[in-house]
């Protein structure tokens, strides 16, 4: 049986890497950490786990692969000493996924801990870089953001359908935002409500644009990507609405779209486009990405939408996913779940 | 005193017109018709609604001035007697809102029961229509999302500064569907998710493209909108996010943008454009719409969020501002009220 | 006009009473202290606040009436100079509800800062005490379970129809919990989940033992209250279900106890018996408190369930009404306010 | 593989009962029936239960072992048969709960339609019952209700701790109320509000009656029980307060009260007792009951305070449970997964 750390136990996207790899048949949780709750055991700091009968420690104990659920910065200098004496990892947060560290530096504000692994790393949006993914010692986890998005618009941007000037809205329940307080998230300010918010800019934009320049078949005129998250008062999901005109001369119809977007995604253990515009609901617990492709044909633009678990695919499922390829497990090992509806 | 009518008191904006108009010094409901309530008392149909001892009819009492609050195509039917005898009407349904009965029969697929009346409706949004809905004998109140798409494009519109490329998506709550049932609205099914719906094209899209092209300085290039709604798991609001290029050469700030749209509304009662990103609940159960406008500089784009209470501003509220026009009272009697909050 | 200060304005209670305030036609809000946002208008701190245009001081203003919406210990503190110079004062806090000074330094943990000034303090549960509160300085405006409980229980107490023992299980929704920030109050932890808590003993129990034993008619049996209280996920609202066995050979039917209640209450306007069992959203904002008296035949006991709006009813509202007496307004002065429903 | 039937599988209890047999180790999904949806897929019908690929039918086809998720009156029907030729069957329904069809005809207002079986069927609380569900081959799963008071109250009762008068206040998810539509589930209605309902008596009662009674050490003086359900806003769970004061002289304390149900749930795979009060969000999705007995001293009473998600211990898991000991499986094959939170 395989040994697994986390690192950072304490947060939702550390606890839950924590319950899906319970569920997994090829690994244990052998060791977890959390700054703030050493000493506790992890049912202290999360009723709901008290089956994994662990102790939140300092330190990593020894583990034969580790994910890395801390917040940016700290997670870099965290993992470095780790991939150095070659232990595969999973890093959930941002350090990693932007491959320039003067952009990293831009809109995180700190100095990257690690720049030189930047190379190393593999940016895990599994769908896309799978092979990578395979041979990769450090994966660098995508965003909640960037997954539902980019997997929005891989297909078409791949494709060359549409014009490089892209809409990204994004709705998002308020797990997202994390464990730690704020007036923002607390219940009464925030339920029954919906807010905009990082409109002057989300550090989700540059890792969308990298990797969207990267699926471009011929990256001519400049890309331009409007990405505005919202808010919205539920406490898992994340809804992906993406427009792009469609184009020049492409009247592509919802059936060919439809046709495009199965065809690049045929296989995929966790990617369905549906027949119905789907909701976020459809994947409360799972690591399914369900998109559904259309045409506002009145003025030729693609519509898209994107539905995943925002703590899931959107973070721990993923991570499990990326982890399954680089131990030659079965892609979807611990994953094969129905989301819980209603 | 004036005595108020209110057609159809037994969905979610007839209800709310009883509220506010419970409120208001200057008029007083005397007679409310329901389709399957006749006979009982509002406050069996509304406990909410108690203290206002009225009784549901089947037909409208002598009054003085009359609300539509049914279903389109039944409304025209109900109102077009009463217009023809000059009683001032509002009608909150869509059968006067657009001009042309034939892209009325396209979008709502019956024939139009009063078309002859279309030419003297005014489009009921009042911060843009003032001074015709101070003349008018029938008002056509502005549907919800056209209501909070409309306010916060119309500065821009107008002031020149954005390409005719129009991106509108809007997050309701699930008032904004009515209390026909349904699984969709279905309390286990709608909480805890989002969703878009009526992808393929909603019936309130041809009104803001007809009241946008009214703005607009000069139209030569077609006018591309792109209107997207989604459901959120909340009873109230809808938060309208509105992209567009700005227009070739602008480089607009937002410190310009705020300015611009604060002169555009300047001395409105009831729209304010607010420092920082709003939020829905900051308009809970009151008449205001909550602008900030922005401006995505990286790729010249505008940004401007809205936020309204769909049964006010979006619904009874406006209907009430309309009413307050057209009889001669001040523009805010009976809406004068802060949002319910938190 | 009478000019009102509110000590603490930037809490749920203090910006509840600034909303009814503003809505009064007889006093106007002039002065309003905050701890943390001295200096900044009420806008910023509460946005919903923006007609009321004040700046939050450190101190209060010459004013006419005061209301404090400290914490306790706090509030005494402020209130006690107040009160000895003659100014009439509502107090929302916890601080005069209690007439022993042992006791509330039990239930509280501090030695009470003016005991010299309990006796002249009138517990303000208005349906009950409405005289001694048209005659006070110092009103101690009850908690927001003691007054869905004490109303429900009241009539039956009273009317000797029940043993003095009494199970009464509150169910409240997460504004009752204040502004301060915590985990148990972080929307993805609230949401969707009920909880029980302070199950060790709530301190709103003296409150509610107290002011039960001034309704007894002759109190030979010692008087048993447990009281429950419980979260559950909802901004605002309490549902307080109330069970005691009958006395003794009363075989009281549901037709007399409705009987029994209505007359107690016969022209409140706040409090209603309800013909069907009422839900918390029929109150929601505004000053009512709905009651459904029923019996369990079976076993001979007694089933009250009572709902309020826990900032209104529960303590701004109830304020307002309270001041209204103290200054010889109408009791329902700017508290006529159908609920806001859905 | 066994394989199993679902009857009526268009239910929320049917759909959970899919969810969980899909990730059981033992047993195969192969045939599922639903009234309406006959000639769908489940798949249209619960698009997050894709992976079963299932038709639903009108008619069970050859299974080894049978749930049946009918409402009452039609489960009795549709089973009656089935059991007549020896197939182990679960009812999920209210059929076979009670042991005395004159009873059952009271409450349920209807015939038995097969009273013959009542005596062979096993009142499946799996763990009250265990080895009489191991022999079973009718199980009758029990209602939400009566799990989540059942299991806070056995071992009081059975204890001999308590006197027999008993007031049950349950809280529960709106799910409970299942899939048809109402306006009391209408989202807009039942959001933000809690309310209790059945005031009159609700089916849950004569099944916690009967068991109750079951469990006393003897049954002298008449068993007095008081059983009171609210609907709270959210989707899943119940939480359970029961209350009932302490047999004369038992100066029970919190921790002996711990010892005790400590003991009496020593090794049950799904039963914790926990050193906090519950909350119903650490069992959403899984098996779990977490409970918490304590005494409010003062005047000599239990409280104990259960939490279930509705839908899985309520229902559907429980039925898995019972046919895990009914097949010979390891109890807890399938069912052992952490709640999803948050």
């Amino acid at each position: 049986m395989i040994r697994v750390g986390i690192i950072n136990v304490t947060g939702y996207a550390g606890a839950e890497l924590a319950r899906l790899l319970y569920m997994h048949p090829e690994v244990k949780v052998t060791s977890v950490t959390g700054r703030t709750a050493a000493g506790k055991t992890l049912a202290e700091v999360f009723p709901h786990l008290w089956p994994l009968d662990l102790k939140v420690g300092n330190e990593l104990d020894d583990v034969d692969f580790a994910f890395s659920a801390l917040p940016h910065g700290a997670s870099a200098e965290a993992v470095a000493p780790l991939v150095r004496k070659s232990l595969p990892v999973v890093d959930i947060s941002a350090d990693f996924r932007l491959t320039d560290a003067a952009e990293y530096q831009r809109w995180y504000d700190v100095d990257h801990p690690a720049p030189e692994l930047l190379a190393d790393a593999v940016y895990g949006l599994t769908e896309l870089k799978r092979s990578a993914v395979r041979q990769a010692r450090l994966v660098a986890n995508p965003g909640c953001y960037p997954t539902g998005a980019l997997l929005a618009l891989a297909p078409a941007v791949k494709g060359g359908i549409i014009e490089p000037d892209v809409v990204i809205d994004a709705k998002s329940g308020i797990s997202g935002a994390g464990r730690s307080l704020g007036l923002t998230y607390h219940y009464a300010e925030a339920n029954e409500s919906v807010a905009a918010y990082a409109m002057e800019g989300h550090r989700h934009l540059p890792e969308i644009v990298q990797e969207l320049e990267l699926l471009r078949p011929k990256a001519e005129a400049l890309l331009r990507v409007t990405f505005q998250p919202h808010l919205v008062p539920m406490t898992r999901g994340i809804l992906t609405t993406c427009y792009a005109p469609l184009a020049d001369g492409r009247a592509v119809t919802k059936a060919k779209l439809h046709e495009l977007y199965e065809e690049f995604y045929r296989d995929e253990p966790f990617v369905r486009v549906t027949a119905e515009p789907p909701q976020t609901k459809h994947t409360w617990g799972n690591n399914l990405c369900l998109l559904y492709p259309t045409v506002d044909s009145r003025v030729g633009r693609l519509v898209v939408v994107s539905c995943i678990d925002n703590l899931v695919k959107g973070a721990a499922g993923q991570a499990v996913q990326n982890m399954n390829l680089m131990l030659g497990f079965s892609e979807a090992a611990g994953l094969d779940l129905p989301a819980v509806y209603p």
